[in-house]
């Protein structure tokens, strides 16, 4: 193991320049971390001409990604992104020309991780991505290894960096989601096409990969329940501080009675929740494991010295000849997992009904909880600014999500409601 | 890789009892992740016949811990515990067989860490000891594994749960430092010698091999400046919250301009860090890299289901084949570190003098802090309860240490000062 770990890398974007960089700069400590010399010997790249802040002479330019394949380097970088396209071709064709490969790209995961790991397997070769999750925080390697040891009961967290600084600027501003998307676009925190992120289902991407490495079932991206903060108002965010709680956008995978939930969207948090307090851009991920108990990982989950960090820790492991598979076991052992309706998810709920400020509204509203066998825990009626209107706002007590949707239903139709009733989980 | 990896324990405590049980417990879920049988094949514990609540028919027992050498375990477990002694004899003796050894012996570490990481060295095994740093938070393979790509600019942590426990239940409850050691020890969370707690030096031999990890440097104990809690009394817990600070013994390890940190002693953490909030026998770790920023783990720092996870994750890193340096490098890569003296080191100071409550007792105290080039950001003087006697309360800007030394041993012998003035670093 003393000779030269020799990488190719396709994209030179954020994260390409990030992880050059640290090559790079880096090389007396990572040569002594790996116990052999890291070189880059071919690139690709859209623009072989921009100033990127670095010189790679002694690499090699390739024209067509899919051509570092034939070069000597022993791992590929693939850091295009993208779910198909050039990124899954050129992760496959390095797979079965023997070759390691390392991504960052959650999306091309979700939708082929597990016929990539399958390929990396029949190749003996790694498929790693210890940056598609979280950014800079190891929480690939603390769930695959350091948690290796236990039986996972759940994994929650904050998993979209985007979605936090979007709900914690609208609470500390009084900001409606439209001006504060545009202020994270101008920060580049938010993409140009935003709804990757504000949709959730980036973090339903983080969540399918990690509820598999939890569980040991196959990866299934179309199993999680997504949505994403759009419709997260500034009074949404004001009620629930009223109630004790904020909003954030929480990926949550746990297994009850060999059932999975497997679901991403707002929950309104306990305000002395640690995970309540997590702000801005940062990620913080949960695990229960039934030996260790709770452990909290947290950091930055994006950005290009994060993101770097993490794909520097897939290629040490492959300079030492770290062994790993890809979701924690043979492709052979991950079983289909079997995963929980949302109609039979049990949980409290926020309720927020827009009806005319008039007597005998709240009445109807509460017999129709009623009816329905929904129990309050609390349930209060606020006048909105705007004259004659109000908000009829109620917290309930442990119940079935089906019963949540058929008084939503109901709701809406009684006399005085003038809005379309939301609810959101409460965790 | 298909075969069993046999084991031997030795020692059948807290950490031990949980290692097997969760080796019995989760076969089916250990077999797949490491793709191997994981058997214990022999033990040695003080008492052969006392009930633990399992059986271990197949595993042969040994009355001397040093005989499972001779069993045909390709990895030992020292968790007999001792910085010396059998623990040190069992794992030299492993190590020089052949045998990878694994342990939670931070003490043993701390003391005999090299020459057994050389032993491992030069005889191809592994020495691992996950479970010897804040037991259930993977601390140990995120530092050396995860943040790899990383030059470590600083770790501080709560490394001690007892400790914490103590700060926190003094704060809570306005009870003494003997009142609460007592129910920590009643409760269990303190051992009936409690000083390798309270005094600091459990959380210095964590930190020490932390410090070596993070920096490459050879571990050295000694070097690390060590003050415990005993000191701290529900006054200072009380100022400093009316100042805006809590107060949690830290280890802190951090490196500017090549001279590194290494020191364990109560700080004055401002109440909004996070880290003033964790409470009881929790600890956290921050980890800040230059390229990942701020990395945070936090969890059990003991207990039989921690350790024992944390031990497990060095069991299927060996059932994997994964190695590992044993301080992140070759053992002669490993420099000799230069460390600063405390009497150089440059932060905010809390004072508190006792003083009897008249008039001048305040401009004779700002008169020697300004003597000494100490600029004071407040300083204040609170009565006590009992009569005329009082306690000025300073909180410094940044200033060397030598000075502070240098102003409390010459207020010390003014007029009107009844008592050791203290000091608690802020950071």
């Amino acid at each position: 193991m003393s000779s030269t770990l020799k990488i190719a890398i396709a994209g030179l974007g954020t994260v390409g320049a990030g992880v050059i960089k640290i090559i790079q700069s880096h090389s007396g400590l990572l040569n002594q971390r790996c116990g052999r010399t890291i070189e880059v010997v071919a690139i690709s790249a859209r623009d072989r001409n921009k100033d990127r802040g670095f010189e790679l002479k002694e690499a090699s330019w390739c024209e067509n990604p899919l051509d570092l394949v034939s070069s000597d380097a022993e791992v590929v970088l693939e850091l295009v992104g993208g779910d198909s396209g050039i990124a899954k071709d050129l992760c496959e064709s390095a797979l079965k020309n023997g070759k390691h490969v390392i991504t960052a790209n959650k999306a091309l995961i979700a939708k082929h991780g597990m016929a990539l790991a399958k390929l990396a397997e029949d190749n003996n070769v790694q498929f790693a991505y210890e940056a598609a999750v979280a950014g800079g925080i190891p929480i690939i390697k603390a769930l695959r290894e350091g948690l290796a040891g236990n039986e996972i009961l759940g994994v929650a967290g904050i998993m979209n960096g985007t979605c936090n600084y979007i709900l914690t600027e609208m609470e500390a501003n009084k900001q409606g989601f439209a001006d504060v998307l545009q202020r994270a676009q101008d920060l580049g925190y938010a993409e140009a096409e935003p709804s990757l992120d504000v949709d959730g289902f980036d973090a339903a991407h983080k969540l399918a990969i990690l509820t598999s490495l939890a569980y040991g079932v196959a990866l299934d991206f179309d199993a999680v329940h997504v949505e994403g903060v759009r419709d997260i108002t500034i009074e949404d965010l004001a009620y629930a501080k009223e109630l004790g709680y904020n909003i954030r956008l929480l990926g949550i995978c746990r297994r009850e009675d060999g059932v999975i939930q497997q679901r991403v969207h707002p929950c309104l948090v306990k305000l002395d929740y640690p995970i309540a307090r997590i702000e801005g851009v940062q990620n913080a991920i949960y695990v229960k494991g039934d030996a260790v108990g709770d452990v909290v990982l947290q950091g930055p989950g994006a950005g290009e010295g994060a993101t770097a960090s993490a794909v520097l820790s897939d290629i040490v492991d492959i300079a030492l000849d770290r062994f790993n598979y890809t979701f924690g076991k043979p492709v052979r052992d991950l079983e289909q997992g079997r995963f929980q309706s949302m109609q039979d998810h049990n949980a409290e709920y926020y309720l927020r009904i827009p009806v005319v400020d008039e007597t005998g509204v709240l009445a109807r509203v509460a017999q129709v909880l009623s009816d329905n066998g929904v129990s309050v825990e609390s349930i209060l009626q606020k006048p909105a600014d705007t004259d004659k209107k109000a908000d009829i706002v109620a917290i309930t007590h442990k119940v079935k999500e089906s019963a949540i949707f058929t008084v939503l239903d109901t709701v809406a139709k009684l006399d005085g409601v003038i809005g379309d009733p939301k609810m959101i989980r409460i965790e």
